[in-house]
């Protein structure tokens, strides 16, 4: 299949996609986040402090967080499409009034029903 | 693009290339692991003390790594394939006398040349 790295369409509706989960994850809209996520057993998410395999683990950590991610300014974000329907978003961060450099990673592919991600890394820097 | 998840001849062949990739890991084996990671700008690795961009910066720090990655054992792997050509593997780790659970997550696609890294987050769990 084409496999062609950062073509700019697709580049840029990745963009849309991750400024979409961005403002989610700041308004700690927890539909929006549900939804952006790839709604199946293969989904992971490895965050800072927990590791969760599948939506259902995905969408009931989201529920159990109060207050939603901790705020953070994004520094650096980076991303790489590969043919016409995947993608990496890697953004650097930091939290509000936190020390260390935080790191989130996404890789998104367009399903049945759009971009969604299939694959989640977060964590700070030791 | 045909973009079926876990097609069992793609997991197979992913599974093979991230066993090769361990191998070369636990041995050290910096010219394997340089050839298993795409050989470009856009390859990004959040390793546990570093945010690196491109190829050459992987490589160099490869490099200046002495003994290479520390010793571990891998507890859980998941892979999932997107299509026939990109897939994701995430491994849950333990280091040797280590207490945090380690966690790694890469990204790879089948380019011209065979299946390489293009994506990579490693971190310790909080």
């Amino acid at each position: 299949m084409d496999t062609r790295l950062n073509e700019p369409a697709i580049l840029q509706e990745l963009e849309i996609a991750s400024d979409a989960y961005e403002r989610a994850l700041a308004d700690n809209d927890i539909e929006t986040l549900d939804r952006l996520f790839h709604d199946g057993p293969e989904v992971v998410r490895y965050g800072v402090t927990e590791c969760l395999y599948g939506a259902e683990e995905i969408a009931a950590f989201r529920r159990a967080r109060t207050g939603g991610s901790p705020p953070r300014e994004n520094l650096k974000r980076v991303i790489t499409t590969i043919g016409s329907d995947v993608g990496c978003v890697n953004i650097e961060f930091q939290r509000l009034g936190g020390s260390k450099r935080g790191r989130q990673s996404q890789t998104w592919w367009r399903g049945p029903d759009g971009w969604r991600v299939i694959s989640a890394h977060v964590s700070l820097m030791g």
